[in-house]
Order: C-alpha cells, then sequence, then structure tokens
C-alpha cells in the first residue's frame, strides 16, 4: 500500500485532476460550446465540482494528512535527485501544509452555508444582469443584501484573527490581512490621486495612430510573433477566440492563452497577448514533477496578476520594448503607422485618462479602481456601509479618487460581476499584483540590463530570470514567503509609486 | 429524500455527466489538445473513469436500483403529461432495465481482469503500432495473445448462453447472438462475393472527376449547406478540423462533429460530413427530458452505424441526390466539373474496386471487409484459430471473399486499431449497420417519395421521419425491440441486397 504520504498523493492528484477537468468545461464553454448546452454544462460542472469537494472534506483524506504529517519523511532514493521531487523533505512538508490548508478551508464551512452562499450568487448574477442593463441599483439590492449577509457568514465560520474581512482575503492571497493591504493602499492612494492631477493638468497626448483600423489577421501574426519572443511553450499551449479572455491551466503541460481581436482597437488584443501570455509563462514555469498536486500554478492571485502586468505594462508599455518592436509593428501596418514615430506611438498607448470603467483604466488610474472597491467591500463585509447606501459610496469615492461621477450605476457600482458572484476578498489582489510586479522589475534590474534587453527584443532573457527565480517555486510558499525568499523584500508600495513617477514625470513633462 | 426512483436518477445523471466529461476530454484531445499535454490527459481520463467506475458498481447505487425496482410507480403528475417524462411507468421501467443491464455487465468482471484488460491493451496498442510500421506480424504476435486470453476470460465472467463470442458482442450490440449474425452474413457473404465477381468484369468508370483539386475553403461552405439541409441544429453542435473524424456527444444538447479536408479527395469530407452528421441527427433527436439519462442516445452501435451509412451511401450516393445537388456542386466548383455530367460524377462515388484497407472500401466491398475481421475475431475467441495463423488466414479469406491479397501485413491483419484495443465483438456491427440502414429506407419508402424528395433537395423531410420513428426512442429499447417496434421486421439482409442489386446492376450494366 505504500506510506500514507504516497497513499495522500494518489487522492491530491486525483483532486487536481478533477480541478483541471473542471477549467477544462470552463475554457470550452467561453471558447466554443454551443448555447443549446448551457444547462448541461452546468450539470457536468456540479457533478465534478460534487465530487472534488466530497473528495476534499472526507474523512479518508484528512486522516491519510494527519498520517503523512506524522510519518517520518524517508531517506532520499538515488531516483529522488529531482531538485523537485515530492520525496524531497522541504517539499514534502510544504505539500502537506497546502493540503491541510484546503482542508480546513473547506471544512470550516459548513455544507449549508456553503450551498446556500452558491444559491444566492446564481440568483444575484441573474438580477445583477438585468439591473446593469436598466441601470438600476434598486434591482439589485436585495439580492446583494443575501450575498453580503452569507459571506458575512463564510467569513465568520473560516475565521479570524484581526478584521473579519482577513477570513475572505486569505481564500485568495494566503497570509495576507486587512490591516496590511490597509497599510499599503494608505500610502499608495494619496501618491496616485496626485499623479492623476498633475497628468490632468498636461496636454493629452494624440492617439490617432490607435484610431486607426488594423486587419485581424495581421494583428494575430504580431501577437503570436509577441508570444514567441516571450517563450511561450506551443507544446504546452494554444490561442483561442473569447469575448472576455482569461488564461486556463489544465496542468502545467496545458495552458491555453485566450484572446480577443478588433479591427478598430489594436491595442485591446495586444496588450491582452502580453498580460495571459504572462499569466500562462507562470504556469508553464510550474515544475513538472509537481503534477496534478497543490504546488503547481502560482503562489496567488496577486502574484500571478503581478506576472501577467508585469508583461503588458511595465515590459509591453516601455519605451526601450517598442524602440525594438515600433519598427517592426511598422512592417505590419505600414499604412496604419505612416508619419508616426515611436515616440508618439508610445505616448499614445500610455495615456492616461480618468474613467469610470475598471477593466478599461490605465496603468496609472487602475489602482484607484481597485483601492475604491477595496474600501467598499471591507465597509459592507465589516458592517459599517449598508447595501443601500454603495451607488452613494461608489460615487463620492469616484469623485475623490479620480475626479469623475459616473451617469448612472450600470457605469458605476453595477459594473463588476465579483459582487454578484459572491466573490469578496478578491480585488485587492489585481492592485497588489501591480505592487509586487513593480518589486519584481526593481530586483529583476540588479541582474539584468532590463532596458537593453528590452530594446534588442531579448524577451526570453526577462522570461529565464523569471522562471530560474520566481515560477520554479510554484505553490511551495505563501505569498509574503516568496517575495522574502525571492526578492529579499517584504511586500511595499514604494517601487511601484517610483516606477510610474519615473515614467510618467518625463512622458507628460510634469 | 423522495422516492428510491429519484434518488437513484440523481446518481444515474452524475454517471451520465462524467461519461459526457470523458467524451469531452477526447474530443479536446483529437481537436486541439497541446501535444505536451498528453500524460496530464491520460491522468485525467483515469480519474474521471475510475469515478464513474466507482459510482457504477457501488453497493449503494444497486441498492437503489433494487428499491426502485420494487417500488410501484407512483401516479402521474399533471406535470408529467410529457411523453417522454421519466414518471412514465414504461419509460422507468425501460430505464431500470439499462440501469440493470449497465450494472451487471460491470460487476461481473472482476476489477482484476479489467485491469489486467486495459494493462494488456494499452502494451498492445503500443506494440502494434511499431508492428504495423515494420510490417512485421511477429512483433505483434505476443502481445495480441495476451490480449485474446484476456477478451476470453472477460467473456466467461460476462457469462453466454450459447457461443463465448455472445458474450463480447453483447457489449455493443444488446441481445445479438453469434448465431444470428452467422445467419445474417452466411446469406449477405456469396451475394456479394458474387456482386463484386460481375462488376468486376464490367469497364470502370473514369474518376478523372475525383481526381482534381477542390480548394477547402469552398469544400468547408459545401458540406456546411448540406448539414444546414440535413437539418444539423447548429445551437446544439460545432464543427472542428481533426485528423480521423468523428462525431462526439456530450449529451442531447452538445453533439459535436468533426471533419478532415483535403484538397487532393473531394469526396473524403464530402461523404465524412454526411456520415457523421447521420450520426448527430441520431444524437440531437434524442429527447432532451432524458438528459444524462442512459436512455439518451442512440440504441446500439449497428443502429447508430446504420444512421451514418443511411445518410453518406443510401442518400448521399444516389442518383437523385445528385440530380439535386450536383448543379450546385457544379456552381461551387465550376473549373473542376466543367464538362463532366451528373452521369460521370454519379458513376464516379460509386466506382467499386476491392482493396487491401476497410476504411477506404466502398459501398459494395466494405460489408466483405467486415465478415472477414468477424470469421477471424470469432475463431480467435473460441480457439479454433492460433493467434499464430491469423496473417495467413487474413490472407486466404480476402483471396476468398475480394480476390485480392496484401503485399505485407501492414496492409493485412495489422490494419485496424481495434483488436490491439481489445475490442473483440465490435467490428459485426459495422456490417450489420448497412442492414439496419437498409432496412430503415425500405420503411421510409413506404411512407415517402424518397426518389421525389432527394430531387428536390428536401434532406430535412427524411430528418422528419427518422426522428418522429427511430431518433426519438434513443436506448429506450433494445436494437431488435427497435426494429420489431419502429420497422415492424425482424433484422434481415435481404433489403441490403435488393439494394444492391437494384442500384449496381444498372451502374454496371450487369
Amino acid at each position: 500500500m505504500g506510506s500514507a504520504y504516497e497513499r495522500l498523493l494518489v487522492e491530491v492528484k486525483r483532486l487536481g485532476c478533477l480541478r483541471e477537468v473542471l477549467e477544462l468545461l470552463t475554457w470550452d464553454l467561453e471558447v466554443g460550446m454551443p448555447i443549446g448546452a448551457e444547462q448541461a454544462r452546468a450539470d457536468q460542472n456540479e457533478t465534478i465540482s460534487h465530487l472534488a469537494h466530497e473528495l476534499l472534506v472526507s474523512p479518508h483524506l484528512r486522516q491519510l494528512l494527519e498520517e503523512a504529517e506524522r510519518e517520518a519523511a524517508p531517506e532520499l532514493g538515488s531516483e529522488d535527485k529531482d531538485p523537485y521531487s515530492l520525496q524531497r523533505p522541504e517539499i514534502r512538508a510544504h505539500l502537506l501544509r497546502r493540503v491541510r490548508r484546503e482542508i480546513e478551508k473547506n471544512t470550516r464551512v459548513p455544507s449549508q452555508v456553503a450551498s446556500q452562499l452558491t444559491a444566492a450568487a446564481a440568483k444575484a448574477q441573474s438580477v445583477w444582469l438585468k439591473a446593469r442593463q436598466a441601470k438600476d441599483f434598486g434591482l439589485f439590492q436585495e439580492a446583494l443584501e443575501r450575498v453580503v449577509e452569507l459571506c458575512r457568514q463564510q467569513a465568520e465560520c473560516i475565521g479570524y484573527q484581526g478584521h473579519i474581512y482577513d477570513a475572505l482575503l486569505d481564500i485568495y492571497e494566503p497570509g495576507m490581512s486587512t490591516a496590511q493591504v490597509d497599510k499599503l493602499f494608505s500610502q499608495l492612494r494619496p501618491r496616485l490621486v496626485d499623479l492623476v492631477k498633475r497628468i490632468a493638468k498636461a496636454p493629452a497626448p494624440s492617439k490617432k495612430v490607435l484610431e486607426r483600423s488594423y486587419p485581424v489577421s495581421v494583428q494575430r501574426n504580431f501577437c503570436q510573433r509577441l508570444m514567441i519572443d516571450m517563450g511561450y511553450d506551443w507544446t504546452r499551449g494554444r490561442v483561442d477566440d473569447v469575448v472576455h479572455p482569461f488564461c486556463a491551466s489544465f496542468s502545467t503541460s496545458d495552458v491555453r492563452v485566450t484572446n480577443h481581436f478588433r479591427e478598430d482597437c489594436v491595442t485591446k488584443a495586444l496588450f491582452t497577448a502580453l498580460h495571459e501570455t504572462g499569466h500562462a509563462l507562470y504556469e508553464q514555469g510550474s515544475p513538472a514533477a509537481w503534477l496534478h498536486t497543490p504546488l503547481e500554478g502560482g503562489a496567488s492571485m496577486a502574484v500571478h496578476e503581478s506576472q501577467s502586468r508585469l508583461w503588458e505594462n511595465i515590459v509591453g508599455r516601455s519605451r526601450p520594448f517598442w524602440e525594438h518592436y515600433y519598427p517592426i509593428f511598422q512592417a505590419y501596418y505600414p499604412a496604419q503607422t505612416a508619419g508616426i514615430g515611436v515616440e508618439e506611438f508610445y505616448k499614445a498607448i500610455n495615456s492616461v485618462q480618468p474613467s469610470f470603467i475598471r477593466i478599461e483604466a490605465d496603468e496609472v488610474t487602475y489602482s484607484l479602481h481597485i483601492m475604491l472597491r477595496f474600501e467598499l467591500e471591507k465597509a459592507l463585509i465589516e458592517g459599517s456601509l449598508e447595501v443601500k447606501d454603495l451607488p452613494a459610496a461608489w460615487n463620492e469615492a469616484m469623485r475623490d479618487y479620480l475626479g469623475v461621477v459616473p451617469p448612472d450605476d450600470g457605469q458605476g457600482c453595477l459594473q463588476d460581476v465579483h459582487w454578484p458572484s459572491a466573490l469578496f476578498g478578491y480585488f485587492p489582489t489585481y492592485a497588489l499584483g501591480n505592487l509586487i510586479g513593480a518589486q519584481t522589475w526593481q530586483v529583476m534590474g540588479r541582474d539584468l540590463d532590463l532596458d537593453s534587453l528590452l530594446r534588442q527584443g531579448e524577451l526570453g532573457k526577462l522570461r529565464q530570470w523569471l522562471e530560474s527565480r520566481l515560477y520554479r517555486w510554484g505553490q511551495r510558499l505563501y505569498p509574503q514567503e516568496l517575495l522574502q525568499e525571492v526578492l529579499g523584500q517584504e511586500l511595499s508600495a514604494q517601487p511601484f509609486i517610483d516606477y510610474l513617477e519615473a515614467k510618467y514625470a518625463p512622458l507628460y513633462n510634469l
């Protein structure tokens, strides 16, 4: 029968396979499932989720875990020379820790609360779609109240030491506390608000090069070229068209990028390719020896987002990157770029403009959208803000942070799917990703001459650094351990603030 | 908790969902899975198969079944007016019968034998690939001996009343016996051998129209048009490119066709589209009320094949069909068809020519390829033929049936994947499908003026008849019950013999 650890691995890998299958079901749904299959697909999802949950909370798995925890790690055999072998004591310990975390997270919430939350979220999503279309928050209020109430219950079941919101935040960002986020965001917020104000006073750059028409077939080729240069492994992935792009991973050996090409908006697919390939490189860089285990993949939502945003913004909107790629871009699109130099193009793709919609926001204003959501959802969960007062609070924060107020709730507090989906605790990870990305870039800059590599189009060198330093850790470490181990730093807002100042002050002649 | 029947339905639908997911994993593998994901996909498959098997053979399911069998069917409520409601006593009885059959089939074979067979087949497939490439049966002999031995063990476990081969045949063709197949094939064989001989003496038709180059993009449009005319429901399906086409069904609401387009062979994708859409219409025609249950889908392999072959051959290679479609075909391909009339085209696509390879065989010789395999695999299973004597027996039968002998085993007994895959009992269903297709066509002809409908391109009228008479039964009835109920006939070779004579005698001036 083998050791308890070996038997645990069998079950854990089975659980991993079920999650990969769930991810495939979702990928297929977005990429090309016929519309008539909605109900059947929901049933298939429900079946696999049910089996995965049953496996995760089974007494058998807990018993195996406890036995494995008590068991002494065996002597390494000659076949375990692999530095990533699951038999290595330190890797074994990290795996057991991850499994324990997952079991506890999932057993603490009684199945009654979990299924009430699932049902409430399903209801809220359907109501939200109608409310957003009608631009009427009133239609959504009651459903959201129910979701908030159940998320509070969920948080109480999970437990927390400081703030009730900690329990939810920890689902997406292991080990992160509300107090830490508060501290980081309170450093970042005034600097961003100030930068946005200064930029608003400067003349806006011309964006006419981006307003031209770019044939989709040429865009496909250009994006593919960027992905090749970045080092995306095509034997372990593919690219498909969808409406809302994402990166899906069904193990490190099958990491699929999706994209959305628009003839009237060349930047859409271009920066999506960089962003989603950033996620994909992180997934593909996970050690193959950890197939189907919880050590595979990225450390957290924020660390994952740091990788996508590093490629999309820090690399993909930088001047040295376009010094290399703009002549190539011009060769792909001679008519559209005629008479436009690299400087004008660089300024166009870095235009900063406060707007209502988060997903259309630029690199500077984006984090302010997130901080606003974090403040509001924290207040909802702790009970200091009532759901009925959300639209007013939203608009007030928009005025304070960005200086604009949405004309209606559709472009305001109804714009995101996260709250109707009961994903409280998720939003801050987007902004934390910006911070971690800038920290990573700063540390990379000690080893590599980044500007020079970008000017030569040597994107593969960047990926190699990230792979050998960051990707190879998979999910072994929790995010803050990872930062300490890999970057030798604590999480800080300063590198991101410095990066934005250094980039935008000259760009806008501030 | 509801009745035992209700609780059984929950488990049975869960099982159905797992099988649909398995089918999706296979579809994805063939359609576009990156090559590096092979191992991960095998693990995912193994996990889902394992859970499906565990569910099927669980004492809990058997107990629910037995309780449901004892339970009186409840009075029908007003919501059960639906003629396809799973609450109707007769439908309930058919469902329970199917579930019992599945449980018994799967519990009778001990898991040790089943896993030995799986392992032996995996080994045999890998050895077979090398043997076929080397055209050397000797390399494959030992692996096949092991598979045959285990298939015999499997048959003994399943049990049978007459011939040992019955146990295997019944897996694919419920209720069919070896004696019945012997009888049908012994009627058919001499008539086919005779027809092939007479055709061989007649002048061969010109096939030059088929030797021209046909752009793939135009082929796609033409095939799509045929599928639209047949009534394929695009809200419940899609078409993708693969190397070896098939039809995959993940419930009646998601039935996907695949195809393979070759510029140098216009008939490949054309007849594949008709064939696979024939399968797809049958699946899509299954009552929606039976979603995820074993009543969904087609009655058996042979009945399924009857539907694909009816559309591919009886419809798609008929003169009245091309009287309508050839002018359209010419409009799609004016250069390729210049100077070629419908008669010449009709003769070209119906050229009969004994060949070595089953999957390239025409409508007349195809069933002879199958009969040969049936004779040989029956002899292997009953022990009257030793594996080492297979190549000689194969070549002798080829000479007798088709008058040709393959130059090597690669084009002989190594050509099919079925035996290395341990699919003994499967082959006869292909030829039985031809018989059932011709019988169905004969009965359709009593209600519809088939030639006239084909001449008008009214393919939808054919589908409607099939849907209202055949498809709507799903898997409720076993094949022979279905033929009796729907066609009012027993399975017979005569309609197929009559069909071939009536078609090929004038075509070849015999």
